[in-house]
């Protein structure tokens, strides 16, 4: 069973809400957005193989990825302005199919107890327009397939959250 | 003589759009973006004295700088997810003073020919009410002081000017 993928896409300005609750600990879902290795396995659309160039989630770090949907590939890239463990990543995100539309994007981490987490987002774009377009690009679905592959990977055997304790553990 | 300032802060919208023209070589007003000891001589309202802890003007780069104001201390920071050459910047902007009230900004530098150029920006905020404090701060007297110190720094006998000549050798 997945939680739904809730979005408010108001008209007139150039900003997507969003919020999706995962039946797991905000620290494994944090470091599911933390370690390339795991952001490789759900990120985007299934059928989707992505490759993850760069990814230093980190203030003032940034990444740059492809997604390969047979032979059209596609390239994203940004920086990540705030990272703060378990609670926020502010970030810039840009499709280079749309060069120069870049996004600002704003996520929370909350942690609602008993195991469970929220992700709250929020992306501004530079214009409505380019909003506009971004959604009817099928945005929508792509971030839901991503999240449920998310909710999959969280169920795993060997697990995020492992993994999670072990990069825990070296960086302590 | 300088140059007007031109805000548009239209209702309704988390943006600000402004445009600026300067007598002087788009080359030249770009280098003064560029090169941290000639930003920290233009950038901001008069009787501020700037330090620059970090001025890295390139694509994936980032800064922080803080303005001082007798006993009061204002820190900035960001990214730069594009910067091109006489041609394009797109940064983060965060007050510290207002923490995750991230804005993105978008600057093209203009070529006007006759050695003139034109700055057009866009500022977009997280929210209308976020833009609209900064708006209240005093953002247009900052940026049109800002400017003028930068007109008065392009024409300085050991100019602006003269760096960039300097710098465009080293990058060969």
């Amino acid at each position: 069973m997945s939680n739904a993928l809730t979005l408010d896409i108001p008209a007139g300005v150039p900003w997507i809400d969003f919020t999706r609750e995962f039946d797991a600990p905000v620290e494994a879902v944090f470091n599911a957005h933390r370690d390339p290795e795991l952001v490789r396995q759900w990120l985007g659309p299934r059928g989707y193989e992505m490759v993850v160039e760069r990814w230093d989630f980190t203030s003032g770090g940034g990444y740059r990825y492809t997604h390969r949907d047979g032979d059209d590939v596609y390239g994203f890239h940004g920086t990540f302005h705030t990272v703060r463990d378990n609670e926020m990543a502010i970030q810039t995100f840009e499709f280079e199919g749309a060069p120069d539309e870049v996004a600002i994007e704003f996520m929370r981490f909350v942690d609602l107890g008993d195991g469970r987490c929220r992700l709250e987002g929020r992306s501004v774009g530079r214009t409505v327009e380019g909003r506009d377009m971004m959604v009817e690009s099928g945005m929508e679905q792509g971030m839901a397939q991503g999240y449920e592959r998310l909710d999959e990977l969280l169920t795993q055997p060997a697990s995020a959250a492992a993994s999670a304790s072990a990069s825990a553990g070296m960086q302590g």
